[in-house]
């Protein structure tokens, strides 16, 4: 079998199945960035390479995958972050200009270059460990213009960077504050016209919303999704993260890739959830910065067979986090899920949450996306805070 | 002023005095390894400088300062971690060989090359971020050979890299088994042999102790500080992390530089610190790793004055974590420490908690250790988790 490159000695945690999919004298094989052959290198088919690369028995793992980021925005939110560890109420630091509206005039304020490069250094830092999918959401602009520059924007740090971005539009992140008291406008204007530019100008590869009491509620969350439907786009949501709207059931009802958050879903959501194929996407990082102590229900989860994802939730008000690995440790140290699952988590189930079905596996027809680690075995990738053991990352093949 | 470098164009925290100490337009210049003058550029001396630094309006603070780790110790505990998830119960770890005494045996099993080998790359992951003073203990040797072969290690980082190591000799970790039943027969072994030879042969710059219901008594405690007295060596201890023996009021009684950990610290332990001048040395990984709820009484130790360092508590068991950054990080989020708090914790405090009088601020006077940082505010570095904002990292004034 003729082939561009093989990786040989070393061992895979090819994530195909349900646990890690362990190999333990293993051998990838690609051409044209896909994979060929992932497995034991004496079950092989005879291979001719035009390039072999030794991997001195070190562990290879799909490429990892980041399935839910803010990830292009303007400003930060650390002089709030100061400001609230010095005592200052959230009133106060509403007041002072703080919250996601300082976010949204930050980003109103930035041109399509700046927010390109103030993504660039997160972006690198998710490289620098092996990401070789992120996905990114527009939702600080909340104005036609922005928002699509922010959308814009995204698919340039594709261009950018040797790493695939898939694209979310989440116009209904927050209500602008042109449309105070009007939420039902806003929205209106989102299904109507927003979406439809969007989707003409092929910048979205989904619809997410913010359902909540704070957000958009189950009602205004179904027309976006039925104008999403009327242009093809997959949708996902933001549910139950403070309270349980049943947002989870809902976005399963149309077919959602993945709810997220998930923090107060109740058992009616996790048997919707499981019934539609929706993946739980768990954001351990927003957990973590908040200080929330309501665990979403891995248990059930995990009973009912609900893939589950994780991810940076990378943002600056909630999440400010540009690290897999660390999302991994939280995902154990947190919510106690196993080795296995973290690392599902971030490959497997979070190329599902973004319904890309080439990638997440070492399996023979996936993309060649690789990350090679200098680790003993893979529980050490979940075990370690503050400590990259990347050796080599292969995107698509090379 | 005839000096070798100054840093220009440099916004500083100096970390002199209480708070931050910043200085928007700053200036620092260094002769020697040592600082000149560090403050505003506009009342500095006249300066004729060898090489001048345009900063570029980036911040500078004073080098980063691990002040308690374990970094050297053979093996992982991940596989133990990893049964830990899967949901093995201790009993069943240490049955599998897991616990303290599996890091002993990796450690005694190790050569000197060996141990310096597998501590290099966690040693990096520090100065990557910023670090040029890193506390490193012995403890996981516990026999005479191993505890000098841990010594030396620590001792040959400091000259494998740019950083100054401080060791600090742990024998009284735990318990080995040869002593199994008679600890102290153990305790009188590492008063009248073994503190001697270490500070014979100069291998430690101070002397810890764990002091707990799983580790030593307050009386063994208190014969291992009269021993390290009696050699000049200053002490410090592992005191109240699962219970309160009382162990930092013992160890304010011997003038001891820290006492560290602390989660059931009582108001006794504090007004006893607070008169000594002892350091609270708080260890957020492990309180995180571990998931501890009890936490230390931060408000009363602020309350009392006593100095708060923060530190990565570098170890296989509990803290497998190599990030100052994160540290902060988990100084404000999980023990609602301020910023100029977390910062003077990897600092200023973490200085003191050494003895090393010769750093931790920036001043005239000082070693000239620099970390200068891309951010456009010190919350950043707090704030962030999982970035690393480092620009450039000056070590003795090089
Ligand atoms: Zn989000
Ligand atoms: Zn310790």
């Amino acid at each position: 079998m003729q082939c561009d490159t093989v990786w040989k000695g070393a061992r895979l945690a090819t994530m195909a199945g349900t646990g890690l999919g362990a190999v333990a004298h293993g051998l990838i094989a690609a051409r044209d960035g896909v994979i060929l052959y992932a497995g034991p290198a004496d079950a092989a088919p005879r291979l001719e390479a035009a390039r072999v690369v030794d991997c001195g028995g070190r562990w290879i793992t799909p490429g990892l995958i980041d399935c839910h980021t803010h990830l292009v925005h303007g400003g930060d939110r650390a002089a709030e972050f100061e400001m609230r560890l010095d005592g200052a109420s959230y009133e106060e630091i509403a007041r002072a200009g703080g919250g996601i509206v300082s976010t949204m005039r930050a980003t109103r304020a930035a041109s399509e270059d700046a927010l390109v490069a103030s993504a660039l250094p997160r972006l690198d830092a998710l490289i620098a460990e092996g990401a070789t999918t992120v996905e990114v959401k527009s939702g600080y602009g909340l104005d036609r213009e922005t928002e699509l520059r922010m959308l814009r924007a995204a698919r340039r740090l594709g261009r950018e960077r040797r790493v695939h971005i898939a694209t979310t539009y989440l116009g209904a992140h927050a209500l602008p504050p042109e449309y105070a008291g009007d939420p039902d406008g806003y929205v209106a204007m989102l299904c109507d016209e927003a979406l439809a530019e969007v989707a003409a100008l092929g910048l979205a590869d989904a619809v997410d919303a913010f359902c909540e009491g704070i957000g958009f509620t189950p009602a205004q969350t179904e027309r976006i999704f039925a104008a999403a439907a009327r242009h093809g786009l997959p949708v996902k949501l933001h549910a139950e993260q403070l309270s349980n709207l049943s947002g989870a059931a809902l976005a399963a009802r149309h077919g959602a890739l993945s709810a997220d958050h998930l923090e107060f879903l109740d058992e009616a959501g996790i048997a919707a959830m499981a019934a539609a194929g929706t993946v739980a996407t768990l954001l351990p990082g927003a957990f973590y910065f908040v200080r929330e102590t309501q665990l979403p229900p891995i248990a059930q989860l995990r009973a009912a067979g609900v893939p589950i994802a994780l991810a940076t939730d990378c943002n600056p008000g909630t999440s400010p986090l540009t690290s897999l690995l660390l999302v991994m440790n939280m995902g154990a140290t947190l919510f106690r899920l196993t080795v296995a699952e973290c690392l599902a988590g971030v490959t497997r189930n979070a190329a599902r949450a973004l319904g890309l079905g080439d990638r997440g596996t070492l399996e023979a027809g996936k993309r060649c996306d690789l990350a090679i680690w200098d680790v003993e075995r893979p529980a050490e990738l979940v075990y370690r805070m503050g400590f990259n053991p990347l050796h080599a990352r292969i995107w698509s093949g090379q």
